[in-house]
């Protein structure tokens, strides 16, 4: 719990720094080479800031001081108050997938066999474009790598106990 | 519950006359203009099938009897058993999005302003691609309509008290 | 949590602004043109002050210094502590909505056909008017637009993967 | 549990029942006087029909058999399955009714005092109008008795034990 | 939360001003005329203190300061933290409510009608009387008003909309 | 689970018994010298049947079969369904006990000293009274041995292992 | 929620003292002639330290300073945390009593009739003991005294209204 | 869930099987030299009949059929329904070790070590004794091995991987 | 609901064709050259029996019929029953894993980086050893590939929308 | 709840000083002959350093000081909070264990009997091996004692009561 509330903490440090840099999460992102999502799971420190692109982080975002970069590459545990399906944004986000939830499943297995998208070698992007009659709209794409339920064969599984 | 039990019942009946007909979500979308993931919902009995898209929706799946047909246009109690949760493909899901909540409606509240994406005026759909090493990925896009939350003034509000 | 905690300690200041001013929230929303729950929630901050009413929120509770007008103005997180549920007069209206829950589907369903009413181009209002027998009553108007479940057809679908 | 099942599948019949009548809740409501969302609860078994109403019920549906209007007249136990608040329809409503809350809450202990708004001696009714810009809305109008918290006067109070 | 955690404080100062008084919640109730129920709520902050009453009740009570009498005077948000049903004394209250409220339900319905006993038109105290074998037993008495559900004819219904 | 279905399945037969007896609960606990509650807990099947009382209440309710009248004999599992909470009437009760208990814990602490009101050697009663103002009330006598928590002393263990 | 509160951090300070004190809960149970789950209970405030054992526990304990033996004498509010289940010492006592549950009602019952073994005039210790083969054991015993359900007689109800 | 309801199933017969020997608990205890809650755990399919043990079962309860005999040697998946917590027997036995669950945790590790009582190496029984003033009362002794958590030494794990 | 009730009945069969092959997990392990804790997935409906498999596993269980073998190819939908958390052989491993969950965590960060085991490309096997002492063992060995959480660049991100 | 506040400020100090001593996991359990998992359990307060072990560990991370080494020797409270189960890698082995649990149970059934693995006479160890493919794969062993279910013979129970 003291893990939580000092990470806690600490999104509350890195968002000001945001605020005062007057940048937007699509600038940093056009800045960084980053998607949008991606760049605000940083800042909510859902991701870990990878060494090799700090210095172009902090480039973009010159009010992060070098102890809030250092902190932003440390490996985060990634969790979430609950309350926050009440907040109607990310309600509707999770009643999309929950009630597509099988119907997704099924055209993975059709087109792709038993497997799943993995959530981990994972693309994020939130987009604004114009619908048909010039409406705003939301569009978010999620680009995750398929992985194959494996067979577990004997002679592939390299664990095996000393005798 | 009745009403869930029935519905479940039907879906068995949907997914058999499916599996019947030999043909794929991906083929009946094309054959009937709906995205993948939209008609995988109407098996699923997530959505109603429209009158005026019924005859092709026959003609793509000849299996499909017409009670069935007449069945799918009800207007269905929209609803899952939580369980399914448990299967990797659904968890995956709704972990990406629940760890991307937050960032997501960051990004929505920055580039469109205090509103929501539309889970109602809404389009998914699901698809397989190659990544840059070769690997299938599956890619889901989520098409929502931009709404914002309403200022509430009382001369806008039609709906008035006779005095 | 950090985020939910300083909400809280917000609008603590912005009830103790409001008490001060001696207005109540009646008389605000007839200052300022807006419906007496909204005026609420825009206390509880859970909806945002627009900067266009600003100026006339401040002129109505003087009492609100620069820097809460400035914090109202701020998308908020909408989100609300369960053990409300708790308190009678909450929860009665939880129970008369959810007793009734089905019943008004059905006739939203009926009236208007497979959709919902949007909960976010919403307005509410909270009234006191005689009974028959002269009894205080108290009526709550919900008027929210009404939104139609969308056919998928991909043709409408903007959104589409560069091949 | 059986309780339960039996309500269920009572209201199975008493749905087929309306939907062979072609009437609609609006229709019934007129023709018996009686609010329409009060009419839905009818046939859900969320409310008894009265003695003196049912001779006007059973010539309103004349498709509702003897025993199924003899059975409208138990006292119901007035309950739903928690999964029904998946649905967009009801969770919207829900989600309504729990944001607003504490708000509804402040302007009816201001206006009437410590009280609360009735669930029993209660009306409920849905309306279809018009907005601003010719849009359709769905109008949901509550009202319900103020019952003001008593102050237990021990010589108010008529339930003495005998000593 | 904050709400909750400024009551909980009140709540500690009130119950040490008490324990100062030396008096108990029996000797309190006889000399403001109140149940003892209704008074130790009151300490609890779970009822509003009647502005008609806060004389009497500072009088029988001289070590609540002026500030806390006028504390009591706001109308409370009535809630509890769910964690107290472990005590014994409490969880035997709420088992036999639980235990018997099919019962009392059957019972309220066969003498009055399709009503309720309102928690809000209420009365309560506990008394100490001897059993027939000279053992002490604890009595509580509740004493709520039939609240009978409303037939909801339409034109008793006064809240309609302007047209 | 079996066992809740066989309990739930005899009580639909038990009440149907008493409605074809055409008795009330007061009438048969008036014949049988029993509370109103305890008999209509008996119908529940969450008390036994006292092998003392059964011709008594047999003669009181003769539509009992004699294989009815036995099973009334077994000593029940006492449970109930969660979800009986919803129904208002029985959600009053416990929200009348939950929102006191403190206080009543309070007053027995008080009172008696440090221990509990028993919901075993237990009486309950329903009755129906006037107000003051000659409305129908509602009042349920709750009547439990007082059991104070005992001192553990080791001389008065009575179980003590051999050595 | 405060008064958990404290009452946590009294426990904190009652075993800072037994610590200083040197002495193990059977030697404290051993000089004032309590159960060691009784002393233990005293510690974690789970029970009261009976005003005529308070003079024996101090000597036994010369580190509690008087105010700590004051509180001691406080009626408790009994309750814990219920995330001590997940540890493996409290998980297996809570697993043994909930599959042996229902075998023990049923041998109470058989041996005992329709009643319960009482938690309140209720002892437990817990010993060490060698088993068979020289192991060590843990040995709980609890003594709980019968109480038999009630059958509710009018005539035995001292609990009467007056009318 | 099938699992379970044909275990269910089986508990049914077998409690019927053990109605109709006529003998009890612990006259079955006796004649197999089991403690009486193991043979009433055997009954409940809680435990597993051993194949020694059979032939002697087989004798004291000979309305045992061969095929119920050859099911009790069945392992058994070990589950309870939570709802059986609400019998008031089942609880106070629950609350007992809940409460408790700390203060036998605490003398566990000061008597032993830093280890459990084993829930599995594991005997309980239910007594009838005479409290010292003549009262009938339960006595339940549980008699667990202790069980120390392992240092864990890596010469003393024998699980090693091969290389 | 139907879909895991469908799979619960299935599962029944297999593990009765598997009993009356006399066979153990791994024999079938052994001639299959499959891991046994997938061979047990198999008979659970928990993985999917691969086409290629398919001949070799009948050979190796001849008691599975020709339309079980086809079920077993079936994409399954991985759920389990939460109650079976209650046996203690699963509790104990869940326990494990839970209480071991951030150590194995942090060592995978400090071996391998941000990322996670994947229990998609997974092996799990379960195996019989002799201890120190001469004891038995069980060992389970539980090998996934190592997956890093991607850094989302966007000139890597695949999937973007067509302008 | 204060025990675990303070357990989780301890953790976090022992985990910096884990930091400034600039040693891995793996280097301190080589250096102190512990499994690598049972070094992070000290660290994270999940298991109790021994006395035996104090000396060699602080060789190990002289960055300990007394006060800590001293701290990690007393017997904790193994809890965790509940949210960490959100961690992608946390989630994952929760869900591997979670799927192949009734399949694992299985087998230990059929190779050893009616018995468990303990969680407590237990072994557990990460490590990095190259997958055929020449992948970074992790190994989870865990190797713990089988316990088999004791036969409650009477004549083995050593806890008898004193008659």
């Amino acid at each position: 719990m003291a893990t939580l509330q000092a990470k806690s903490a600490l999104v509350t440090r890195l968002l000001e720094a945001k605020k005062k840099s007057g940048k937007t999460y699509n600038q940093i992102a056009e800045q960084t080479g980053l998607t949008n999502a991606y760049v605000a799971q940083l800042f909510r420190r859902q991701a870990q800031l990878k060494p090799g692109t700090a210095k172009a982080f902090k480039a973009a975002v010159p009010t992060l001081t070098d102890d809030l970069i250092e902190a932003m590459q440390e490996i985060p545990l990634r969790a979430y108050d609950p309350i926050i399906l009440q907040d109607p944004t990310i309600y509707r986000l999770h009643e999309a997938t929950s009630h597509y939830a099988e119907s997704i499943k099924d055209i993975i297995n059709e087109e792709f066999g038993d497997g799943i998208m993995s959530a981990i070698g994972f693309y994020c992007s939130v987009e604004k474009v114009k619908g048909k009659e010039g409406e705003d709209r939301v569009v978010i794409t999620m680009n995750g790598k398929y992985l194959p339920h494996t067979e577990q064969k004997t002679t592939d599984n390299v664990a095996k106990l000393a005798k």
